[in-house]
C-alpha cells in the first residue's frame, strides 16, 4: 500500500535534470557575463556549498601589516551565480587596508575582533568615517574608494560581505604603482610627482 | 530596378549571425547562471517557440488527486532566458496541491475550470485565503508558502506562470518526507513528532 | 507554561514594520521606475492579491472581433513588483489580435479554447507561426512584432502572461493611424500610400 | 594662484543635488518595489552607514537557545538599496535555528565562534548536510529550506550576509503554527496529523 | 630591501585566472542568455576595447539615403556583458531612418552634425517630436517605434547609444515586406491594402 | 460609419493612466533606489526627451584643459528609469580628464574631433591603453579607473555614453586632494607623501 502510494505521488515530481536551484562552478567549462558554467547537478555534493579558506588567518607579516583572504567565486564554486560572497581582513596592530574600490559590488563588513577606522568617498567628495568596535557593521556602496585601518593595538579581524559572486577588487596603490602604467601618464592624470611615482613603483614592483 | 533599389536597401541591414532576440535552449550545450547555451539562430524554428505538453490533464488518480505539469525553460526550449514560464494545475474533487514554493519566482494563477482556494503565508505569518472561481487570477509573491485545494465538487484546471524561465518547486512534504533528511534533525528543526516523520517518510519513500 | 513558551519564542521574530516580500500598489502615492508605491502592509489584505477581471470575456463586437483584456500591475494592484501579469483574448470566429509589441516584457500565451494562428517576425526579418490548439502554448520574446488570429471556426480563448508587472502593449494600427502621428513622416518612415495612410486615420480616428 | 585654480578646476565638477551614490532610507517617505524613499544627500551622515545592533548578542533564554539579530534595510538605513544585508545568529549549546527560508535572497554564512551543523534541501529533495567550524563558510542557494543547528557544546555565533537589503524570513513552524492558516487546511496540505497542529499552535500562539 | 617588500605586499593580491572585471566576447564559444563566452583574460588585449568601425561614413547611396553602423556586441567583443552599445547614423539631404525598435534596450541619440527630425510614439498612441539640432540629445524609451529624418539641406550625422550590449533592430517595413511574412497575414493584422503589400514585397524583397 | 467603427475598436485600448513606457524625472518628487518619481503622463512633452546641453563646449580654460559637461538623469529628466544617460568631454591641446571611475556603470566613448590617448587599469593591475582617433570607440568596463588625455595638437572632443541614468563619477584627485579627507589617513591609505598630499590640498582645496 505504501509503496502503491508513493509511486502515484511520484507522478507530481518534476523531471530535475535541468537548471534548478543552484549553479556550483565548473572551473573547466566556458565562462560568460553571468559567471562559470554549472556543474551538473548529479556531481554536486554538500562540499560544494562549504568553503574553509576563511577559517585561517591571513598572513600579516608585510608591509601593511594586513591580509584580505578572499572566498569569491573563483575560489569558492558555490557561490557561482549566487549575487554573494565574503572575504576576511586580517589587520594586525598598525595594519591597513589601502584605498581601494569594488567595481561591481556593494560592501558590507563586521568587525569580529578588534577596533577597525573605515571610511568611504563618494562622488560628490564626501569622506564617511566611522571608528567600528567588535560587531559594528558598516556599508560601502558600489565602487566607491574606500579602506579600513586598524583602530586598536592588537589585531583586527572583519568579515566582508559583497552584494556579488564576484565583486571584483582594484586597490589604487596597486593600479597606479605595481602595474606598467607609464610613469607620465601618471603624473598627468594624478599631478602626482614623477619622483614620488617612481620611488613607489619600485617598492611595489611597477614598470613604465 | 527593383532588384537593384532591394539591394541597396540591404545596405542598412545588421549582419545576424550574432546574439539576437532569443536563446532557443540548446540542452546539449554548457548551462550558466543565465540559462542553457543558445542554439544557433540558422537551426531555430517555430516549433522551438511552441509546447504542447500542457495540453494534456495531467493524472490525478494519486493519493493527493492533483497534478503538476511545468513547462519551464528544462522543458519548454523556447522560454530558455525570456524570463517566463508557465505549469498547468489539475485537481479532481478533493485534490490538493499541497504547500510549496518557488524559490525564483512570482506566481500569477488564473482558474480556467472549477473553483479553488488559494492561500499562501507572508514573513509576517499572516496568511492570505481567496476562494477562486473560473477566470479569477490570484498572485503569489516570490518565495513565500502557498498551496491550492479544489475547492468545488467537480474537477478544477488552473494555468500559472511564472516570473522566471526556471521557477523551482519545493514541496514541503517532499523536502521532509521524500527526501534523505535524517528524521532527529527534521524534529529538532521542525518540532515534529518523531513518530509522524517516520510515518510519513514510510508513505512519501525518505530515508534517514 | 505555553504562554511563557510563545513569549520567548517570539524572541525570535523579526519586527515588520518595513518592506517585506511584497509591494501592493497605492495608486494614491508617487510613482517610479521600478512601479507603484506599496500600500501599508497593515491595509493589505487578501483581496489585493485576487483579480476577477479576467473572467468576463471580452466584447468582440467590434471590427476586429477580438477584445484583449488586461490584468496589469495598474489594474490588479498585488502585482506590483513582482515582475510578472497577464492579460485574457477573447477572438470571436474571424477574430484578429492585430501586429503590436510589448515594449518591456516578453509574453506567454497558453490557448483556453478554440484554435489560434500565432506569430512573430524577429529582428532578423524571420517570420514564426504556428497553428496552435486547445492547451497549446506559445513564446514571443521581448519587444518583437507579434500577432495572433482565430483559426477555427467558433470563438477562441487565449491567457496570455508576461515577464514584467507593465509589460506595455505598442500596437502598430494604433500608432499609425489613431495618434497625430502626421500623415506625411508616416509616409516617408513607412513608405506607405498616402491615401491609405488617411483612410486608415479616418477608421481609427487619427489626426495630422 | 591657488584659489584661482581650485576655482578653474571646479568647472569639472558636477551638480551634486541629485541621485548619487547611495540611497539612505528615508523612512518616513513613500516605500516602493525597490525600497525606501531616500534621505536627502545633506542630511547623510557617516552614522548612517554603520551600525551597531550585531554587537549585542541576542537572547538564547528560549525554547530554542537560539536567536536571530537582523541587520536588513529596515534596521540598518545605509543598506537601503544597496544589495547586501546581514545577520547574526547566536545558538547557544542545543540551540537550533529552525527550517526556514529567505524569500528574496542567497545567504552567506560565516562561523565566527563554536561548531554549527547546517543543511538545505534542494528543490530535487536532496539534503545538503556540513558540519562547519570556526571560520567555515557556507552558502544557501536563494528561497530554499535550510537550518542550522548548534553542532558543539559551548554556545556558537555567526554572521549571515544576504544578497538583498531585504532578504524576507519565512520560518516554517511559525508560517503553520503562529499564524491564523486554520488546522483543517494545514492538514490537507502537509498531511501532519490535526493533533499534532493544534498541540504545536498552542505552544506557538497559532489560531484557526 | 624593495625585492623583499614587493614580496611581502603581493601577499595581499588575489589570484587573478578567473572572471573579472570584463568578458570579451569569444566569438567561439557557447552563447547563452547573458552573452557570449569570455576570452581568456590571459589572450585580452587593449585592441579589444577599441573599434573602428564608427570612423566610416555608412553608404547613403540608396532608397532612403541612409545608413545604420552598428557597433554592438556582435561586432565590437569588449562590450560582451558591459550593458552599452553604440551605433552611427549616416543620413544624406532627405534621408530617412524608416520606423524601427530595439526589442531590448533604451536609446540615446546625440546629433554630431545637421539637423534631425526624430519621433516616437508611445503605448498611448502619442507621438513626441523633436527637430534636433548639433548637440541636441534625445532618449528613445525601450522597444517604443521611433524613427529619425533628416530636417537639414545637407547631410546629418548621429551616435546614438543602447542600454544593451545587443540591443536588436526590427525595422517596421523589413518585417513586413522583407520577410516572407504572408501577404493575407498581413493584410490581416495591420489593415493595410494587399496590392500595397505586394508593391512594397516586390520592392524590399519579401515573399509570400 | 467611421465614427461607429473608431468608437468600437476603442475597446481594444487599454486604459492609460498608469505607469507606461517611460518615468519622466518629477524632480519635486521622493528619490528612490530605482531612482527619481514619475512626472504624470499628461504632463510629459517631447521637451522631456530632448536635452541641448551637450550642444555647448565645456571652458576648457582651467588647469586640466577639459571639461565634462554630464547629460544624467539628474540633469536630463526624461533619461530616468531608461538605464542609459551620457557625456560629453572636451579636451584643449593638452588637456586631460583625470583618473576616475563611475561607480556603477560601465562607459562607451566616441570620438569626435581630434585623436585621444585613453586607458582603464583591471583589478588584475593591467593597464589597456590605446589612441583613438576620430570615429573610434572605446569600452571601459564598470567602475575600473580610467582616464583620457588630448594626443594631437587641436582640441578633441567626444561623447561618451554610460549603462546607467545615474552613473556617478568618482575623480581621483578630487576624492583624495578636494575633500577632508585628513591628511594622515591619505599618507596611511596610500603611502603618498604627506608633503605632496598638502601641496595638492592646496591646489584643489582640500581641508584636513
Amino acid at each position: 500500500m505504501i509503496l502503491i502510494i508513493s509511486l502515484i505521488f511520484s507522478l507530481l515530481s518534476f523531471s530535475h535534470a535541468s537548471v534548478l536551484d543552484f549553479c556550483v562552478a565548473d572551473y573547466a567549462g566556458p565562462i560568460g557575463p553571468a559567471g562559470y558554467s554549472c556543474k551538473k547537478p548529479s556531481k554536486v555534493t554538500a562540499d560544494d556549498f562549504a568553503y574553509s579558506g576563511l577559517g585561517i588567518a591571513g598572513n600579516t607579516s608585510n608591509i601593511i601589516k594586513a591580509a584580505v583572504t578572499p572566498a569569491f567565486d573563483a575560489q569558492f564554486a558555490g557561490l557561482n551565480g549566487l549575487g554573494i560572497s565574503a572575504a576576511r581582513l586580517d589587520l594586525a596592530a598598525g595594519g591597513v587596508i589601502p584605498l581601494h574600490t569594488h567595481p561591481g559590488a556593494s560592501e558590507l563588513l563586521v568587525v569580529i575582533e578588534g577596533s577597525i577606522l573605515a571610511g568611504f568617498i563618494s562622488s560628490a567628495n564626501i569622506v564617511y568615517l566611522k571608528t567600528l568596535k567588535k560587531g559594528d557593521v558598516m556599508a560601502f556602496p558600489q565602487g566607491l574608494l574606500h579602506f579600513q585601518i586598524n583602530a586598536g593595538k592588537s589585531s583586527a579581524l572583519a568579515i566582508v560581505s559583497f552584494s556579488s559572486s564576484n565583486p571584483g577588487l582594484q586597490i589604487l596603490d596597486f593600479a597606479l604603482f605595481k602595474s606598467s602604467f607609464p610613469t607620465p601618464l601618471i603624473v598627468q592624470t594624478t599631478f602626482l610627482d614623477a619622483a614620488l611615482v617612481k620611488k613607489l613603483k619600485g617598492v611595489l614592483g611597477g614598470s613604465g
